[in-house]
């Protein structure tokens, strides 16, 4: 092969990949390289675009700390990242959403019914449901790892003013699939846009916005893990999400309510709600573990 | 836009894009977005390859230095800088190849015929031929950009044995359009493979070697600037460079020669070769000038 064209050189790239190479890895890089070498035919790529696209990237690396993958988030405004999760979901089931960068491990154990609102100023809200199989039946026992910003659109770790798990649970649904706590309205908040995806964001008039949401992992013996995130029906960057987290089956609606009578008695908060408050009914539908899962082991 | 789903997120990331976008990056960007979704899709890319994908690129960042550029490195293996090259390259004219991290500003002006051996230990060759029009007709005055590796497979930038401008020139073509030096043989070399490429090339059995090669910048008014480099016909990795920067026009021969009578007068060296030596003859033919090229310009 030496002589190397524009119209050979995916050949020739496949011809250097050794024949014992992993299968799944000579499949995964055919198909990368026939798509990127296409993209650059296509669009008969100039020197000066190809050392944009270099720049851009040199530049995520020099942001990017353990703290801030700029790479993550291209991923995520490019649509990557949602791409994946949709791809790995389940046909039946509650969808996957983006895990994000705010997830921290070791959040407190709490009872269904918990309060969260302790001292958060925002909206209050009741947010409940139960853990269903694919058949609708309850999974008692299942693990929720709960976490979101505060009324601030700041996440614990991003904010000192914060306690440490402040707006951070892990639950354990009861002998009726039940989860149930009280919490804030979460705000939304911009993912960062003073690096160079920041850049391209601007470039494209895009805003750097996410709409609000409530984030979950959602694990129960037998069944898929699931990690996710659900979205109020009335959030103004629900139909724009920056990073493409939104599906119809995870908005939920944020249902205003002026009688605590009828909320379940295992609610913490129930005698101390104000006249005025929220409810949100979802349930968490997980399917089958079919072994296929990587999603929370690499 | 609300239900992103995996047939459609590439429309809506189009949705996305101002309409005010410049048409060029919407259009570059359109056709990025649909082939990575592709990309994705057809691979039904798991998060644990999303995963390691992202954590290549990270490495890469942490890897890079202005003076080593990992994601160029990984432009170079994967074959994208050697197809940039060749969609911009003219029809008509020698073809461009990549102009690698080793070049350097402030060459000395050398003459026509020096002599660039100096101490240098190798295989001495004689390099010479001619400027040209795509209709045959000589350039005068064209200016020429030289540099090579030294016999040890090093460039001078690379080598604190080596003087600043060793091996490097900066040469202006006679009135017959003519160029000619004397060398030594450049030596094959390895691009770097102790980084994330590195890990990349290993998995998939690919050796990093570039078979050896003299790099050639050559400019002239009312043409356009060609930046190429040109391979012995008997370099044992011509037919598997691990850049791809090989095209069949780019390959000379090193005849053997044991009569220095018959060379040009202007040759420094020609009362000195030893009774052995190569020659090599190979004319640079430019492409005329369309305003089109971004080569040397951002």
């Amino acid at each position: 092969m030496r002589t190397v064209s524009k119209d050979n050189i995916t050949e020739a790239f496949l011809g250097y990949v050794a024949k014992d190479t992993d299968p799944r890895l000579k499949f995964v890089l055919e198909k990368l390289a026939t798509h990127l070498h296409d993209f650059v035919r296509e669009t008969q790529l100039t020197h000066s675009e190809w050392r944009k696209g270099l720049e851009l990237l040199y530049a995520a690396g020099e942001i990017s700390t353990p703290q801030r993958n700029e790479f993550i988030l291209l991923s995520d405004v490019l649509g990557l990242s949602s791409l994946v999760d949709m791809v790995n979901s389940p046909d039946h089931g509650t969808p996957s959403s983006v895990l994000g960068p705010f997830h921290v491990l070791g959040a407190p154990d709490v009872p269904v019914g918990v309060d969260l609102i302790g001292d958060n100023k925002g909206v209050p809200v009741v947010v409940g449901g139960r853990v269903l199989t694919p058949e609708g039946e309850p999974i008692a026992g299942a693990e929720l790892e709960i976490w979101q910003t505060a009324d601030n659109g700041l996440y614990s770790n991003q904010d000192e003013a914060q306690a440490e798990y402040n707006l951070r649970a892990h639950m354990t649904s009861d002998k009726d699939g039940r989860y149930l706590f009280s919490t804030v309205r979460p705000a939304p908040y911009t993912v960062p846009d003073d690096g160079p995806v920041g850049e391209l964001l601007h470039a494209t008039g895009r805003h750097p916005w996410r709409p609000s949401h409530l984030h979950f992992i959602v694990t129960a013996e037998s069944h898929r893990p699931l990690v996710t995130e659900v979205f109020p029906s009335d959030d103004e960057y629900l139909d724009e999400d920056a990073v493409f987290g939104v599906r119809e089956q995870l908005v939920m609606e944020y249902q205003e309510r002026n009688d605590a009578s009828q909320l379940p008695d295992d609610l913490e908060i129930k005698g101390r709600l104000p006249s005025t408050f929220y409810v949100v009914d979802f349930d968490f539908v997980l399917a089958a573990d079919t072994g296929m899962s990587q999603l929370l082991t690499s």
